[in-house]
């Protein structure tokens, strides 16, 4: 039924693709970001807007756009062009064991395969160079900052997206940096440079008694900042796992212009059967742009059992691709002209009421 | 697998129920909302501390209790203790016709068929008193306000509430007032009296290139406020129908101490299978809560074919009940001490990071 959906929803709106194509809003880099992205005199505008409207709501501006520009603060950015519009993103569901030094040379041969069927965007798992517990993540830490031999995986990571000329969402590993730990992305572009870290914000502490308990935070810091970064295949939001939980997460990804949010993650068998899939769903339709998820392969004898389920999901919130819990490499077509036409069917983003609520990207407010 | 699912998670854990039975928070009326429900002093440390963290927010703090408060403005409010904990949900997925007489007797006699299976809180479907067109709700509107013979539908449902002593989540009709439409929901309290009115606050305005097109906007006007009401089967929010797609408003709801979310609705073939569950079940999932959802049964042969599948969602996102297509009457138990079970197995409400996004309920925070 889920392909019969989909296929209900083909892009041939060929008009709204060429709008889509023809914006001409400027990629952006991660760190130029909140300086260069939004014009003074649209932010001039807006607090102008924000100030009376705030004060006394005009009923006959509920429904028009600059009500519903206010629903975010500072406002969302139009989705920007991306350089690749369709292309097709692989997602490796890895195995990973205690060896180490096996878990990278199996990542590089995975990598390498998915790009040799056609992957431009290649995602790993949730900690895959490393069994996922407390005990491991300060063993297998790496010093991702000081790089080369100090940090294997990301050295192997940056090797193959340079040789092979693709985008690599890295998965997470831990990561050391002086005494803390952190669960970090890290994403390669095609020229094999690290273009953005993200260090899981939200730590996964749960207590489901009988069913399962993990307290990353014994061992972990939590990251400091969202991750929205633009690559070779358009700008992409960055969670990890728990992550996926909190959608005001999502949201400002999607005011920020992201086309895509990738969430390595490993749930449990558990929380996988219950949220796993309703999650990545949820947020790609209430946010109207791609999810993408990578779990590890499920491994009954590890002390942390895996869900796997690595999906792909399109902005309706339709599954588009997805696999079992065994090892697997999905490959799967993106194509980002779908984002304005969905957006066009459904027009959230004009029909929010900024006059009754509004979510507040406190980074982004702040730096202005 | 859903009823596996669930049952994985019986509310057997009475300490916490005893727990939450034992909160001491007053349930508060909707008049009353704004002003009596958040202790002044309350207020003023989260002034301050708003004031201390927002210029140099503290690592230190970032997983604490008082950051994840900053992630609503104004702080959530705790769950009120219900004047029930447990009781049984009826929703009645009506068959609606243009004969507006016939239809009236009929949601009566489904809404005392409900009570007289156990039901306390009756939920009718959306636009249940006239087909669902925009040459219809002109004609089919009710002076609400005026009340009597201005408005049958909602003396019916004022009736049988206090005959049945029973709460009824009214659905929608049809509202005149003034010149203007809305698509209005009337809550009444087991005393038959009108407790809360909701209008629909986001128009469905659609189009789904040869799917579904559709516009509200055409002859409504959209409602001012976000509505929670306290009633003899605890805290409910209400959306209508297309308000369950803006996740802020179940966020808002949530952060209000709602325990429950109805929603009237009335999606249709396309938008149906692509969202309808979906929706509820992120909703409740996210914000840890019940939704429950009425629509009309399916007509093949009306203008707008509605989707049906009316259903009770608990705070997993687990689907409880649910039906298909035809007419039928929902019986289902809630029970709202798995409310703080669930929070504390997922602790979201301590786990947000409010030194990075913030939901603003712009109503609550200007009334402070």
């Amino acid at each position: 039924m889920k392909s019969a959906l989909s296929s209900l929803f083909s892009s041939k709106n060929s008009a709204i693709s060429r709008t889509f194509l023809q914006q001409s809003s400027k990629p952006i880099s991660q760190t130029t970001f909140f300086s260069s992205t939004i014009p003074r005199n649209t932010k001039n505008l807006y607090n102008q807007r924000c100030q009376k409207l705030q004060i006394r709501p005009k009923p006959s501006l509920m429904a028009s756009a600059s009500m519903s520009e206010l629903a975010r603060e500072p406002p969302a950015l139009p989705l920007p062009t991306p350089p690749l519009t369709k292309f097709k993103i692989g997602l490796c569901q890895l195995s990973v064991t205690p060896d180490k030094e096996r878990n990278i040379k199996h990542a590089k041969k995975a990598i390498e395969e998915a790009a040799q069927k056609g992957a431009k965007l290649v995602l790993l798992p949730e900690i895959w160079n490393s069994p996922y517990s407390n005990d491991s993540f300060p063993v297998y830490a790496e010093d991702i900052d000081a790089g080369g031999d100090a940090s294997p995986s990301t050295a192997m990571l940056s090797e193959v997206a340079d040789r092979l000329k693709i985008t690599i969402v890295g998965g997470s590993i831990p990561e050391r940096c002086g005494e803390k730990l952190y669960n970090t992305c890290c994403v390669f572009g095609s020229d094999g440079k690290l273009k953005a870290k993200h260090r899981k914000i939200h730590l996964f502490d749960i207590d489901i008694p009988g069913k399962i308990t993990f307290m990353e935070s014994k061992t972990l810091t939590a990251g400091e900042t969202p991750t929205v970064v633009d690559t070779d295949v358009g700008r992409i939001g960055i969670g990890i796992c728990y992550d996926i939980r909190f959608t005001e997460l999502a949201m400002i990804y999607a005011a920020r212009g992201a086309h895509l949010i990738c969430y390595p993650g490993a749930f449990n068998m558990t929380t996988g059967p219950l949220h796993w899939e309703l999650a990545q769903r949820a947020r790609a339709m209430d946010n109207q742009l791609y999810v993408a998820t990578c779990s590890p392969a499920r491994d009954p004898g590890a002390g942390y059992v895996a869900w796997g389920h690595s999906t792909l999901v399109g902005p309706f919130g339709e599954v588009l691709a997805t696999t079992e819990h065994e090892e697997d490499i999905i490959i799967a077509e993106i194509d980002y002209s779908i984002l304005e036409q969905r957006r066009a069917s459904l027009p959230f983003t004009k029909q929010r009421r900024g006059d009754l609520y509004k979510l507040v990207d406190m980074q982004r407010s702040n730096s202005h």
